[in-house]
């Protein structure tokens, strides 16, 4: 079967009618309608086999995930979801593997509201490059750079569970009838972006970013775009039952602050917002620092202590000294 | 250095202010304000090393051509560039080899007036994916599906280029003193996407194309989607002189109408429109074929006799039987 009729085969069901797409699958270029007064929000992410998922996880996990990282940016900028379209590298065209992870991709794509409106299919190393759209009234969405010296920081859900599930090898292990085990592994292989929150939260949060990297690294580019700093109380980060029950106390630090993959959001609030905030979300917002005018990131801990926070270092796809790690 | 450290110092350059760019590189997500009354075009294509360029090229002409490539799709849809996003993925974080990339990526995004808007680097096997977005008027894009019985078939340019370079190992080679290599070099590691053409016949043109895996192959797209057939006068195929004095004269026609990598236009149009058509154009625009009621693609001699189609085939990234070729 050649990469045309895969194409037509595997991710036509991908693109329901919507009338905001004048053009999908099957031309040189899709072609859309951008709602009149809205600005378009870009992003794009590669997964690649091997460093951002087991090359042995389902498919459908893997097509769920690679939709749902994109889908993240887009909730930190409070942008609606719209259009994605995808890349697809693989070593062969099997034709199951594929199958399960357009099934996946569906899924993540249904549940968010976006529309697949094309792709590009070449062999290759197996990777998944997703370009995602969204629109946001003009000059509304929330930027890196909003954040305020006396802002609290806020977190949506819990912090931690899939960083602990990589620990726990649970990528690819069936966990049946361990209701935590499944649910760490759910949050690993199954995010879901908080589009919502993104959405409700735009007109009272100063600033936004999505928790990809990690809480230590990714709040960084915050403090940077803002030129402000920050303190975060340690004993605050908010946990899940199945990560309160299932990780050591002594990683538990560092797999929330810097583990990374969690696609919560990080929203900097002014103190009066923060109730209005919490009504209008249907999940957990959590109080976990403030911005302050003294630049740098400071962990506290439950005495109001410094911690070191050297250790606390998000992912590098290119450390310093040794650069390649592929 | 890290990511994001790579990104600011190789790619910032790239992004010059633009009046429709309301955030660029650095957020979630790139802003971007399309104009009114105008609809987006989007196109998304990989280039993975070994495959769709030699790793040992030239830096700069595996930027250039990243670029190129998707900015053939706007093209024949008639839309004008706009931005683009970049997702790299990288063995290594070689420095020099960055910076002279980043060169001839921005070497083409200046040339043809669009904009980087954001990315994502990875370490990984060497591939580039650039999502490109273009802006067109509501209603105007080119489609592959508008060909109509009558109507000539016309290319741009040249054909044979590209797959000649190849064919004489030019990818890589020092080149210098040879004008007539160094032509065919250029046009298969600095492919020039035909914008302008794009543009100025969308008025007139039934339907567009561009050929990047060759005529054969992509031509069938047009007949599909437009249900017509073609019959195509093999001794009018378009070729350069530097084509003319050194393609062996047997292999010229699978050459020039399967090699693919010319990134030319082939337009279908009303032949009442030829003559405007060529007015409009600074490059040649030649009439190869006619649309024709009946189904197929048909490759005629110079005396109208049918030659043998299957020898003429379209690039396949998974061909049958055997599936993998990476």
């Amino acid at each position: 079967m050649d990469e045309f009729a895969l194409i037509r085969k595997h991710f036509k069901t991908l693109t329901p009618a919507s009338s905001d797409v004048t053009l999908g699958i099957g031309d040189d270029c899709a072609v859309m309608a951008p709602p009149p007064g809205e600005e378009l929000a870009v992003t794009t992410d590669t997964l690649v086999a091997g460093r951002h998922f087991d090359p042995a996880a389902k498919a459908e996990d893997i097509g769920w995930k690679s939709l749902a990282v994109s889908l993240s940016d887009l909730a930190a900028m409070g942008a609606r979801p719209r259009w994605f379209v995808l890349a697809l590298t693989l070593p062969q065209a099997g034709e199951a593997w594929l199958e399960r992870f357009a099934q996946g991709l569906k899924a993540a794509a249904d549940k968010h509201g976006i529309v697949l409106v094309g792709g590009d299919t070449t062999s290759g190393p197996l990777s998944v490059t997703i370009t995602a759209m969204g629109t946001v009234a003009a000059g509304k969405a929330i930027r890196r750079s909003g954040a305020k010296p006396g802002d609290l920081v806020c977190v949506t859900g819990t912090l931690g569970d899939a960083a602990l599930a990589l620990q726990l090898g649970l990528a690819t292990q069936c966990a049946r009838f361990d209701p935590d085990r499944e649910f760490l592994k759910a949050r690993l292989n199954r995010p879901v972006p908080r589009l919502d929150a993104g959405c409700k939260l735009r007109s009272l949060a100063h600033a936004a970013i999505d928790l990809s990297d990690g809480l230590a690294g990714d709040l960084q580019h915050v403090l940077g775009a803002s030129w402000v700093g920050a303190e975060i109380y340690t004993e605050k980060l908010p946990m899940s039952q199945a990560f309160q029950r299932l990780s050591p106390p002594a990683s538990r630090l560092s797999l929330q602050a810097a583990g990374g993959d969690d696609y919560e959001l990080c929203l900097c609030l002014p103190p009066e917002a923060l109730a209005e905030a919490r009504r209008k979300l249907e999940l957990p917002l959590t109080e976990i620092g403030r911005i302050t005018r003294e630049p740098g990131l400071r962990w506290l801990d439950a005495g109001g202590g410094l911690l070191d926070g050297a250790s606390l270092r998000a992912y590098n796809h290119f450390p310093d000294p040794e650069p390649a790690r592929a």
